[in-house]
This record gives structure tokens, sequence and C-alpha cells, in this order.
């Protein structure tokens, strides 16, 4: 566990520079047609890349990928690195406040997904994410099967 | 001064979103021909005003600007105002280590300006932001008188 000021430093990256949110990818080999897939990404120039190595290093639950415009994505995308990130942040974020009470919402549900209701209670969660986001995206989406 | 949580908080803020660096304004008042400009600024989508708010109240050392294209800048422009910013983030950040230290030097040398050879000195300080903080842009500049 990173110290409390270190928490602290990295909320504030969070709320300065980050991403809170979860792609539903449209799937027929998933049994309701999504992939529900919940990240948090920070990002950076790949400019700075050795000191934003040793911020990433205090978090040591995602990976580091290079997008195709040069930017730097420190990902995390796994349920457990997600839920410890999330532990590690909240009692500092101010901005972000309400994605990460969302996320961690989110990570709960779906766990419990045993029948289509419960994953419908799963979307309309995770649609909440376009109002704190500010997407202008809405989209309708059908269920399968 | 904010709790020590708060200071972390703001350093990673910073170094997630925000940007130091010093203006030099060609202006023919001014006696070597040059507004000597240094800028603390953080940024934030204009929809999350509320608590980007709360987050610059924990700084209390500039204002707050709404730019045309919406985003919120939060400005730290004096010298007493970038001074304590900066000794409230210094031991905290990461990332711009860098930009903390050199704003620190330019503002003591700044004060030390006496005559041409010192105007120089500051300039040469100034153009190390270029480096940091990965400008392309890069000017001759000449001195006036």
């Amino acid at each position: 566990m990173p110290t409390q000021n270190q928490r602290a430093y990295l909320a504030g990256f969070l709320d300065g520079d980050g991403s809170i949110y979860v792609r539903l990818k449209p799937n027929p080999t998933y049994r309701y047609g999504f992939q529900v897939a919940p990240y948090i990404v920070l990002f950076q120039s790949q400019k700075d890349r050795k000191n934003f190595e040793r911020v990433c290093s205090l978090i040591n639950l995602g990976y580091l990928r290079v997008r195709k415009d040069g930017i730097l994505e420190y990902i995390i995308g796994k349920k457990d690195g997600l839920q410890k990130f999330l532990q590690i942040v909240k009692p500092f974020v101010i901005l972000k406040r309400g994605q990460v009470n969302l996320m961690l919402k989110v990570l709960e549900q779906k766990e419990k997904v045993r029948d289509k209701k419960d994953f419908q209670k799963l979307m309309i969660l995770i649609d909440r994410f376009r109002n704190l986001n500010y997407s202008k995206k809405r989209k309708k989406r059908i269920l399968t099967p």
C-alpha cells in the first residue's frame, strides 16, 4: 500500500489527468451480447516517460502502453487492480468522487449478474458514467438473447 | 498552509494536468524590450466547475478564468503566489520537479536584475523551460536597447 501522501498524490493525478469509465463492447460470444470492460487510465506525454513510470510504479496495478499519437496510457483494467486502486485514492479524490463510487458499485454488481435482469441493472449503472463523464454519446442498446 | 495530504494531492494534480512556464512578451515599454510573465496554470473542463473550485480554494493564490474553448484555467501569476504554491507542492512533485526548481530560480533571478547582463542570465534560465516542457518553438530574441 502506498503511503498517505502517495495516495493523496495519486488522487490528485487522477483528478487532474485520469479517466474512469466502462466500455460496453458489443460481442455476440458473450451471454447478453456485450463485454463489460471497466477501465481507469492515467495519461501523459511520451516525452516524460521516465518520470511517468515512477508514478505508475507507485500504483503497480496495470500496464503502460503507447498510443499511436504518442500519448502514454497507464491502464488498470482488471477487477482486483481496479478495486485496489479505488481504495487507494478514495479518501482523497475531489473531482472524480462520483466516478470512484460508481465504479465500485459497477464492479460489485458485475459479480452479482446471474440473469438478464441483473445485467440490465448493471447496464443502468454503467450508463450513469455518461452524466459524470459528460459524454455526449448516448446509445440505445438491445440485450441478447 | 494546506495539510500534508492536500499538498500531495495538489502536487499530483499539477503533475497530471498543470503547466509551469514563463511567457516572454515583447513589449517596448519595458527596459529590455520584454515583459517576463511567469505562470502556473491548472486546467479542467468547465462542466466540472463546482468541484474544480474546491481544488482551487485549497490553493487560493490565483484566479479562475474560462477560456473561449470552455476550458477552465486556474492561473497563479504573481510572484508571492507562485513562490507559496511552489513551496506547497515541492516535496511531493514527481513529473514536474525540474520545472518547479527552475521556476524558483527564475523568480529569484528576476528580483536580482540590475543590468542587461542580469537580464540575459534570466533569459537563459527561462529558455530552459523549452527543454523541460518539450516546446518545439525556439526563438531568437534580441534585447533592447
